[in-house]
Protein backbone atom coordinates (compact mmCIF):
# COMPACT_ATOMS: atom_id res chain seq x y z
CA UNK A 1 0.00 0.00 0.00
CA UNK A 2 1.43 2.99 -0.79
CA UNK A 3 2.65 4.97 2.34
CA UNK A 4 0.57 8.36 1.89
CA UNK A 5 -2.59 5.99 1.74
CA UNK A 6 -1.20 4.06 4.90
CA UNK A 7 -1.28 7.50 6.78
CA UNK A 8 -4.26 8.13 5.56
CA UNK A 9 -6.05 4.69 7.13
CA UNK A 10 -3.62 5.58 10.35
CA UNK A 11 -5.00 9.11 11.03
CA UNK A 12 -8.85 7.89 10.35
CA UNK A 13 -8.02 5.67 12.47
CA UNK A 14 -6.90 7.56 15.14
CA UNK A 15 -9.30 10.78 14.73
CA UNK A 16 -12.15 7.79 15.25
CA UNK A 17 -10.80 6.71 18.24
CA UNK A 18 -10.07 9.95 19.54
CA UNK A 19 -13.71 10.99 18.67
CA UNK A 20 -15.76 7.96 19.35
CA UNK A 21 -13.94 5.28 22.04
CA UNK A 22 -12.41 2.15 20.91
CA UNK A 23 -16.23 0.61 20.87
CA UNK A 24 -17.33 3.45 18.50
CA UNK A 25 -14.01 2.32 16.53
CA UNK A 26 -15.03 -0.04 13.45
CA UNK A 27 -12.83 -0.82 10.31
CA UNK A 28 -16.50 0.29 8.37
CA UNK A 29 -16.12 3.73 9.81
CA UNK A 30 -11.98 3.63 9.21
CA UNK A 31 -13.32 2.56 5.29
CA UNK A 32 -15.61 5.79 4.91
CA UNK A 33 -13.38 8.35 6.49
CA UNK A 34 -10.45 7.50 3.78
CA UNK A 35 -11.97 6.35 1.24
CA UNK A 36 -10.49 2.79 1.02
CA UNK A 37 -12.36 -0.53 0.49
CA UNK A 38 -12.82 -2.28 3.55
CA UNK A 39 -11.61 -5.61 2.23
CA UNK A 40 -8.27 -3.18 1.46
CA UNK A 41 -7.85 -2.72 5.18
CA UNK A 42 -8.94 -6.12 6.45
CA UNK A 43 -6.21 -7.50 3.91
CA UNK A 44 -3.47 -5.69 5.31
CA UNK A 45 -4.59 -5.40 8.93
CA UNK A 46 -6.83 -8.45 10.31
CA UNK A 47 -8.82 -6.45 12.94
CA UNK A 48 -9.54 -3.37 14.19
CA UNK A 49 -7.38 -4.00 17.45
CA UNK A 50 -4.63 -4.46 14.73
CA UNK A 51 -5.42 -1.63 13.09
CA UNK A 52 -5.05 0.55 16.03
CA UNK A 53 -2.15 -0.79 17.19
CA UNK A 54 -0.28 0.06 13.81
CA UNK A 55 -1.55 3.31 13.60
CA UNK A 56 -0.61 4.34 17.30
CA UNK A 57 3.19 3.11 16.23
CA UNK A 58 3.08 4.10 12.47
CA UNK A 59 0.73 7.46 12.12
CA UNK A 60 3.36 10.57 11.91
CA UNK A 61 0.66 12.27 14.00
CA UNK A 62 2.10 10.58 16.89
CA UNK A 63 5.74 10.58 14.97
CA UNK A 64 8.76 10.65 18.02
CA UNK A 65 12.40 11.25 16.83
CA UNK A 66 14.64 10.87 20.27
CA UNK A 67 16.52 14.33 20.91
CA UNK A 68 19.88 14.61 20.61
CA UNK A 69 20.67 17.86 22.23
CA UNK A 70 24.37 17.17 22.97
CA UNK A 71 24.00 16.44 26.91
CA UNK A 72 21.69 14.13 28.93
CA UNK A 73 19.93 17.11 30.46
CA UNK A 74 18.52 18.40 27.21
CA UNK A 75 17.90 15.48 26.28
CA UNK A 76 15.97 14.19 29.44
CA UNK A 77 14.44 17.93 29.01
CA UNK A 78 12.80 17.51 25.53
CA UNK A 79 12.07 13.99 26.48
CA UNK A 80 9.57 15.13 28.61
CA UNK A 81 8.93 17.93 26.95
CA UNK A 82 7.51 15.64 23.75
CA UNK A 83 5.38 13.46 26.32
CA UNK A 84 3.83 16.67 27.40
CA UNK A 85 2.80 17.76 24.19
CA UNK A 86 1.86 14.34 23.22
CA UNK A 87 -0.46 14.09 26.19
CA UNK A 88 -2.05 17.79 26.30
CA UNK A 89 -2.12 18.76 22.53
CA UNK A 90 -4.68 17.93 20.54
CA UNK A 91 -5.73 15.76 18.62
CA UNK A 92 -2.40 13.06 20.01
CA UNK A 93 -3.76 14.19 23.92
CA UNK A 94 -7.22 12.41 22.49
CA UNK A 95 -6.03 10.06 20.91
CA UNK A 96 -3.87 8.88 23.77
CA UNK A 97 -5.96 9.06 26.38
CA UNK A 98 -8.69 6.97 24.66
CA UNK A 99 -6.11 4.34 22.93
CA UNK A 100 -4.86 3.65 27.00
CA UNK A 101 -8.32 3.80 27.82
CA UNK A 102 -9.51 1.30 25.02
CA UNK A 103 -5.80 -0.69 25.91
CA UNK A 104 -6.67 -1.95 29.59
CA UNK A 105 -9.94 -2.99 28.69
CA UNK A 106 -9.56 -4.88 25.66
CA UNK A 107 -5.96 -6.67 26.26
CA UNK A 108 -6.46 -7.72 22.42
CA UNK A 109 -5.47 -4.11 21.47
CA UNK A 110 -1.49 -4.34 22.75
CA UNK A 111 -0.85 -1.03 23.99
CA UNK A 112 2.18 -2.29 25.40
CA UNK A 113 4.15 -2.50 21.52
CA UNK A 114 3.95 1.21 21.61
CA UNK A 115 5.61 1.84 24.79
CA UNK A 116 8.01 -0.48 24.06
CA UNK A 117 8.52 0.81 20.43
CA UNK A 118 9.14 4.45 21.97
CA UNK A 119 11.60 2.83 24.94
CA UNK A 120 13.97 1.14 21.45
CA UNK A 121 14.03 4.60 20.15
CA UNK A 122 14.48 6.30 23.63
CA UNK A 123 17.55 3.76 24.63
CA UNK A 124 20.32 5.94 22.36
CA UNK A 125 19.79 8.65 24.41
CA UNK A 126 21.25 6.51 27.27
CA UNK A 127 23.62 4.88 25.43
CA UNK A 128 25.38 8.35 23.96
CA UNK A 129 25.19 9.46 27.56
CA UNK A 130 27.03 6.71 29.13
CA UNK A 131 29.57 7.28 26.44
CA UNK A 132 29.88 10.63 26.95
CA UNK A 133 30.45 9.62 30.58
CA UNK A 134 27.47 11.59 32.04
CA UNK A 135 25.64 8.18 33.32
CA UNK A 136 26.73 5.05 35.28
CA UNK A 137 26.80 2.27 32.77
CA UNK A 138 24.57 0.80 35.69
CA UNK A 139 22.01 3.19 35.56
CA UNK A 140 18.55 1.69 34.48
CA UNK A 141 17.25 3.70 31.46
CA UNK A 142 13.82 2.22 31.27
CA UNK A 143 13.25 3.67 35.12
CA UNK A 144 14.32 6.90 34.21
CA UNK A 145 11.82 7.11 31.04
CA UNK A 146 9.33 5.81 33.30
CA UNK A 147 9.81 7.91 36.65
CA UNK A 148 9.58 10.94 33.56
CA UNK A 149 7.07 9.83 31.49
CA UNK A 150 5.06 8.47 34.18
CA UNK A 151 5.30 12.23 36.31
CA UNK A 152 3.97 13.79 32.95
CA UNK A 153 0.97 10.98 32.59
CA UNK A 154 -0.35 11.76 36.56
CA UNK A 155 -0.03 15.50 36.14
CA UNK A 156 -1.66 16.04 32.85
CA UNK A 157 -3.77 13.04 32.46
CA UNK A 158 -4.82 11.64 36.38
CA UNK A 159 -4.68 15.04 38.27
CA UNK A 160 -6.07 16.69 35.42
CA UNK A 161 -3.52 19.72 36.17
CA UNK A 162 -1.76 22.11 33.43
CA UNK A 163 2.50 20.78 33.42
CA UNK A 164 3.70 23.95 33.69
CA UNK A 165 6.53 25.57 31.73
CA UNK A 166 9.32 24.65 34.46
CA UNK A 167 7.73 20.98 35.10
CA UNK A 168 10.45 19.23 32.10
CA UNK A 169 13.56 21.24 34.03
CA UNK A 170 12.17 20.36 37.76
CA UNK A 171 11.36 16.61 36.50
CA UNK A 172 14.93 16.09 35.16
CA UNK A 173 16.64 18.28 38.03
CA UNK A 174 15.24 15.77 40.16
CA UNK A 175 16.32 12.74 38.91
CA UNK A 176 20.30 14.66 38.03
CA UNK A 177 20.71 17.03 40.80
CA UNK A 178 18.40 15.12 44.01
CA UNK A 179 15.62 16.37 45.13
CA UNK B 1 -26.53 5.39 56.76
CA UNK B 2 -24.40 3.01 58.87
CA UNK B 3 -20.81 2.67 57.98
CA UNK B 4 -21.21 -1.24 57.32
CA UNK B 5 -23.60 -0.48 55.00
CA UNK B 6 -22.23 1.84 52.89
CA UNK B 7 -18.91 -0.19 52.56
CA UNK B 8 -21.21 -3.15 51.31
CA UNK B 9 -22.71 -1.00 48.75
CA UNK B 10 -18.98 0.55 48.05
CA UNK B 11 -17.87 -2.70 47.60
CA UNK B 12 -20.14 -3.94 44.78
CA UNK B 13 -19.45 -0.93 42.81
CA UNK B 14 -15.86 -1.57 42.44
CA UNK B 15 -16.72 -4.99 42.30
CA UNK B 16 -19.05 -4.06 38.94
CA UNK B 17 -16.62 -1.56 37.20
CA UNK B 18 -13.53 -4.08 37.91
CA UNK B 19 -16.33 -7.26 36.38
CA UNK B 20 -18.22 -4.79 33.47
CA UNK B 21 -16.31 -1.68 33.24
CA UNK B 22 -17.81 1.63 33.82
CA UNK B 23 -20.13 1.36 31.04
CA UNK B 24 -21.79 -1.75 33.09
CA UNK B 25 -22.40 -0.24 35.85
CA UNK B 26 -25.32 0.25 37.52
CA UNK B 27 -27.66 1.54 40.43
CA UNK B 28 -29.42 -0.78 39.95
CA UNK B 29 -26.88 -3.56 39.89
CA UNK B 30 -25.00 -2.47 43.10
CA UNK B 31 -28.67 -2.24 44.60
CA UNK B 32 -29.19 -6.08 43.75
CA UNK B 33 -25.48 -7.04 44.72
CA UNK B 34 -25.23 -5.21 47.81
CA UNK B 35 -28.97 -6.07 48.91
CA UNK B 36 -30.28 -2.35 48.84
CA UNK B 37 -33.20 -0.45 47.52
CA UNK B 38 -32.20 1.48 44.24
CA UNK B 39 -33.86 5.02 45.96
CA UNK B 40 -31.74 4.64 48.88
CA UNK B 41 -28.71 4.28 46.55
CA UNK B 42 -29.53 7.44 44.62
CA UNK B 43 -30.84 9.31 47.86
CA UNK B 44 -26.93 9.15 48.60
CA UNK B 45 -25.32 9.44 45.41
CA UNK B 46 -27.04 11.44 42.65
CA UNK B 47 -25.39 9.13 39.97
CA UNK B 48 -23.36 6.26 39.17
CA UNK B 49 -20.55 8.81 38.62
CA UNK B 50 -21.24 10.27 41.99
CA UNK B 51 -21.34 6.77 43.68
CA UNK B 52 -18.10 5.44 42.24
CA UNK B 53 -16.20 8.84 42.89
CA UNK B 54 -17.39 8.26 46.47
CA UNK B 55 -16.37 4.20 46.57
CA UNK B 56 -12.98 5.10 45.05
CA UNK B 57 -12.35 7.32 47.88
CA UNK B 58 -13.83 5.49 50.95
CA UNK B 59 -13.69 2.11 50.62
CA UNK B 60 -12.03 -0.07 52.85
CA UNK B 61 -10.25 -2.08 49.77
CA UNK B 62 -8.28 1.02 48.09
CA UNK B 63 -7.65 2.14 51.68
CA UNK B 64 -4.66 4.16 52.13
CA UNK B 65 -2.71 4.92 55.41
CA UNK B 66 0.20 7.22 54.51
CA UNK B 67 3.83 5.11 55.92
CA UNK B 68 5.26 6.35 59.05
CA UNK B 69 8.63 4.43 59.10
CA UNK B 70 11.10 7.18 60.34
CA UNK B 71 12.92 8.15 57.66
CA UNK B 72 11.68 9.94 54.09
CA UNK B 73 13.66 7.02 52.37
CA UNK B 74 11.57 4.41 53.80
CA UNK B 75 8.52 6.08 54.15
CA UNK B 76 9.19 6.68 50.30
CA UNK B 77 10.09 2.89 49.16
CA UNK B 78 6.77 1.89 51.89
CA UNK B 79 4.57 3.92 49.03
CA UNK B 80 5.76 2.62 45.86
CA UNK B 81 5.31 -0.47 47.85
CA UNK B 82 1.80 0.03 48.51
CA UNK B 83 0.93 2.22 45.21
CA UNK B 84 3.04 -1.40 43.84
CA UNK B 85 0.35 -3.41 45.33
CA UNK B 86 -2.81 -1.12 44.95
CA UNK B 87 -2.38 -1.61 40.88
CA UNK B 88 -0.90 -5.32 40.43
CA UNK B 89 -2.88 -7.40 43.43
CA UNK B 90 -6.83 -8.18 42.80
CA UNK B 91 -9.11 -7.02 43.06
CA UNK B 92 -7.72 -3.74 43.79
CA UNK B 93 -5.53 -3.63 40.38
CA UNK B 94 -8.56 -4.28 38.41
CA UNK B 95 -10.84 -1.50 40.23
CA UNK B 96 -8.26 1.15 39.57
CA UNK B 97 -7.36 0.56 35.73
CA UNK B 98 -10.85 0.36 35.02
CA UNK B 99 -11.78 3.53 37.12
CA UNK B 100 -9.12 5.08 35.50
CA UNK B 101 -10.15 3.51 31.68
CA UNK B 102 -13.72 5.20 32.80
CA UNK B 103 -12.21 8.47 34.19
CA UNK B 104 -11.05 9.26 30.91
CA UNK B 105 -13.83 9.05 28.71
CA UNK B 106 -16.26 10.28 31.50
CA UNK B 107 -15.24 13.72 33.36
CA UNK B 108 -18.40 13.62 35.18
CA UNK B 109 -16.60 10.60 37.03
CA UNK B 110 -14.12 13.07 38.64
CA UNK B 111 -11.25 10.71 39.22
CA UNK B 112 -9.23 13.92 39.86
CA UNK B 113 -10.50 13.61 43.45
CA UNK B 114 -8.99 10.76 43.79
CA UNK B 115 -5.35 11.96 43.34
CA UNK B 116 -6.33 15.03 45.17
CA UNK B 117 -7.37 12.75 48.48
CA UNK B 118 -4.33 10.67 48.16
CA UNK B 119 -1.81 13.75 47.76
CA UNK B 120 -3.58 15.37 50.56
CA UNK B 121 -2.94 12.29 52.62
CA UNK B 122 1.19 11.92 51.39
CA UNK B 123 1.96 15.32 52.30
CA UNK B 124 2.69 14.43 56.21
CA UNK B 125 5.50 12.49 54.60
CA UNK B 126 7.31 15.69 53.36
CA UNK B 127 6.12 17.45 56.19
CA UNK B 128 7.68 15.09 58.48
CA UNK B 129 11.15 15.06 55.91
CA UNK B 130 11.68 18.43 56.56
CA UNK B 131 11.26 18.86 59.97
CA UNK B 132 13.49 16.17 60.30
CA UNK B 133 15.86 18.36 58.24
CA UNK B 134 16.11 15.37 55.38
CA UNK B 135 14.39 17.21 52.42
CA UNK B 136 15.04 20.86 51.85
CA UNK B 137 11.78 23.25 52.12
CA UNK B 138 11.83 24.01 48.55
CA UNK B 139 11.44 20.59 47.48
CA UNK B 140 8.19 19.89 45.32
CA UNK B 141 6.25 16.67 47.26
CA UNK B 142 3.38 16.33 44.34
CA UNK B 143 6.75 15.81 41.54
CA UNK B 144 8.17 13.32 43.53
CA UNK B 145 4.92 11.58 44.27
CA UNK B 146 4.18 11.79 40.40
CA UNK B 147 7.65 10.41 39.21
CA UNK B 148 7.24 7.57 41.86
CA UNK B 149 3.85 6.36 41.52
CA UNK B 150 4.41 7.80 37.70
CA UNK B 151 6.69 4.76 37.01
CA UNK B 152 4.69 2.28 38.72
CA UNK B 153 1.59 2.99 36.28
CA UNK B 154 4.23 3.04 33.49
CA UNK B 155 5.41 -0.61 34.26
CA UNK B 156 2.82 -2.45 35.78
CA UNK B 157 -0.24 -1.08 33.60
CA UNK B 158 1.02 0.52 30.15
CA UNK B 159 4.12 -1.83 29.60
CA UNK B 160 2.59 -4.61 31.57
CA UNK B 161 5.87 -5.95 32.96
CA UNK B 162 6.35 -6.93 36.11
CA UNK B 163 7.14 -4.76 39.31
CA UNK B 164 10.46 -6.44 40.59
CA UNK B 165 11.09 -6.62 44.55
CA UNK B 166 14.04 -4.37 43.98
CA UNK B 167 11.67 -1.84 42.20
CA UNK B 168 10.83 0.63 44.72
CA UNK B 169 14.37 0.50 46.82
CA UNK B 170 15.93 1.65 43.00
CA UNK B 171 12.93 4.34 42.20
CA UNK B 172 13.48 6.17 45.49
CA UNK B 173 17.67 5.69 45.16
CA UNK B 174 17.05 7.21 42.09
CA UNK B 175 15.84 10.45 43.44
CA UNK B 176 17.58 10.71 46.86
CA UNK B 177 20.96 9.47 45.74
CA UNK B 178 20.24 10.21 41.71
CA UNK B 179 20.60 8.39 38.31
Amino acid sequence: MAPRKQQEIFDATLRLVAEKGYDGLTVEGVAECSGVNKTTIYRWWPSKAALLGAALIEADVLGFDPPDTGSLRGDLVSLVEAVTRLLTERPSGDIAVAALAAAVRHPELDAHRFFADRFAREREIFERAVRRGELKESADPMLIVDMLAGAVWMRAVFRGLRVTDDFADAAVAALLDGI
